[in-house]
């Protein structure tokens, strides 16, 4: 995930999800690539970025609302989530923004 | 910028930064800390996330389009944007979003 998404022209969303971390371990590692193999393969996903210092940072592209909800509601997706709460995560906030402009250099 | 931000209620918008640093030296890092004080002066600024492993990921929230446009075209964050280009970034992104949702854990 080190790589910077290429996404196609807006509009198309942004899954802003910010995270302090009270436990990164082994277990933790593994699902979120497993949840980024899983990401991917679901029908509206364009792209995903992500970086952590003390805090956590993965912004992840969606074509759609209704791609957005799909994936949220992902069985394993939610079992992560589950596990996030309880384990990982002290805590977190998830924005759903619709990217209007875009531009590289 | 190891803080989650406090955003209000939405809409409001946020400025995704994404970058790939091909020199992170001293002034890089004082002017990162100055443009922070100079956003946090602005009309309309409401907060920012940031971090960095080797992808860079700065997230900035603002009240409306015209705040962004304003930090956009502030004379010394315009000066900071030609030394990145010419000296910090091999690239970036930028996408300006609405956020539409937002919830917390």
């Amino acid at each position: 995930m080190t790589q910077m998404a290429n996404t196609p022209k807006p509009p198309y969303y942004a899954v802003i999800f910010t995270s302090l971390a009270s436990e990164i371990d082994d277990s933790y590692v593994e699902t979120s690539n497993q949840m980024l193999a899983l990401a991917q393969q679901m029908s509206g996903y364009l792209g995903v970025e992500s970086a952590r210092q003390d805090l956590g940072i993965t912004v992840s592209y969606w074509r759609d609302l209704e791609s957005i909800k799909q994936w949220k509601n992902h069985k394993e997706h939610l079992a992560a989530q589950q596990i996030g709460k309880q384990k990982w995560y002290s805590s977190y906030a998830v924005r759903i923004a619709k990217v209007e402009r875009d531009y590289e250099f």
